[in-house]
C-alpha cells in the first residue's frame, strides 16, 4: 500500500483503541511536526523554487489538521499536553544521506513514507472506530487519511519535479527507504502512538 | 500608529520604489520567516494550550501570503532566490528577556511590533505605488497590510490570553520594546528591505 514494505497487524489497532486518548494526543503533535517539517524544507531548499509553493500549501494543510485535532481533543475534554514522541521519525530520517542532492531525495521520500504509514494506520482506525462506539472519530479519520494519501503523492511528485533524479533512481531509492522504514517501525517499543 | 515609537520617513519609500524587485524578494522571505516564527512558538509554548489554535491560524495565513508573493514575483519574472536578510528581526528579538514568563511576553510583543512596522510600510507602498505605475501591486499591498494589522492585534491579544501578565505590565513592556524597535531600525544600514 502506497509503497510501504510492511503491513500493520491487528495488534496495533487493538493497542491504539485501548489508549485512544493518548493516540489522539500523539496525533495532534504529529500534525504539528508534519507542518514544521514542510516549513523547514522551504528554508533548507529555497534554492529549488519549484518546491516552495507545494510545500507551503502542504504545511498549511497540516496546520489545518493540527487545529482540527485540537478541536477533537477539546470535544473529548482531553487537555492538550506534551507527550514524548515516538523515535520513529528521527530514526527514519537518520537513513537519509548527508550530502546533496541525495539528502533532498531521501528526505522527500521519507516524508512520503511517513504520510503513507499515517494513511495506512488512519484507515485501520477509521475501519475499527465505529464498532468501538466512535463513529464521529471514524469520520474525522476518513477525511484525514485522504489528505495523507495526497501528501504521499505530493512528496513523490516533488522528487520528480526537481529534475535532479531519474525515474529509476527515485523508484530504487524509494524501495530501499521503504525497507528501512519497515525495519525502524518493527524495532520500536509497542506504545500507543500513530508511528510505533 | 499601532504602538510604534517612530515614523518611517519618505526616504524609505523612495529607496523601496527605487529597488522594487529587491524589496519584493525580501518581502517573500519575510512572509516565510513570519510563518516559521509562529510555528516555532507553537513548539516552544505547547504548554500554553490557548496559544495553539491562534498561532496555527496565523502561520497558515502567513504561508498563504508567502504563496501570494511568490505568484507576484513570477508575474514580474523575478526569479525566486535568497537575499541576505535585514538584521532587524534578530536584533529586535535580542531585546527579549531570557527567562520565562518574561521571554514569552517579550516575544509576543516583538512579533506584534514586526507586524505593526510591516503594516506601516506596506501602507506607504500602497499609497505610493499607483503613481509609480504599479496599481496592481498597490492593491496587493492594501490587502496584505490589513492582515498585518490583524496579526498585530492577535499577538497583543495572545499576551493577554495567557493570564500571566497584568494589563499594566503588558502596556509598559510594549512601550519599552517599541522604543527598542525604533532604535534597532534607526541603526540599520539603508538597504532596500521591508525592515531596514
Amino acid at each position: 500500500m502506497l509503497g510501504l514494505a510492511s503491513v500493520t497487524g491487528p495488534e496495533w489497532t487493538e493497542r491504539a483503541l485501548g489508549s485512544l486518548d493518548e493516540v489522539l494526543l500523539d496525533h495532534v503533535h504529529c500534525e504539528k511536526k508534519a507542518a514544521s517539517t514542510a516549513v523547514n524544507l522551504i528554508f533548507r531548499y529555497a534554492h529549488h523554487p519549484m518546491l516552495m509553493e507545494p510545500l507551503s500549501a502542504l504545511a498549511r494543510e497540516e496546520l489545518a489538521h493540527f487545529e482540527e485535532m485540537l478541536r477533537a481533543l477539546a470535544e473529548r475534554d482531553i487537555p492538550f499536553r506534551r507527550v514524548h514522541p515516538s523515535a520513529y521519525a528521527a530514526r527514519l530520517m537518520g537513513g537519509c544521506r548527508d550530502t546533496e542532492p541525495g539528502r533532498l531525495l531521501d528526505t522527500l521520500l521519507c516524508c512520503a513514507l511517513i504520510e503513507a504509514r499515517s494513511c495506512e494506520r488512519m484507515q485501520l482506525l477509521a475501519d475499527a472506530l465505529p464498532a468501538a462506539g466512535e463513529p464521529e472519530l471514524a469520520t474525522l479519520y476518513r477525511g484525514l487519511l485522504a489528505a495523507e494519501a495526497r501528501h504521499h503523492a505530493t512528496y513523490q511528485d516533488l522528487a520528480r519535479a526537481t529534475d535532479l533524479f531519474s525515474a529509476d533512481e527515485i523508484r530504487l531509492r524509494a524501495a530501499e527507504l521503504a525497507q528501512h522504514e519497515a525495519r525502524v517501525l518493527a524495532a520500536l517499543p509497542p506504545e500507543p502512538r500513530l508511528h510505533a
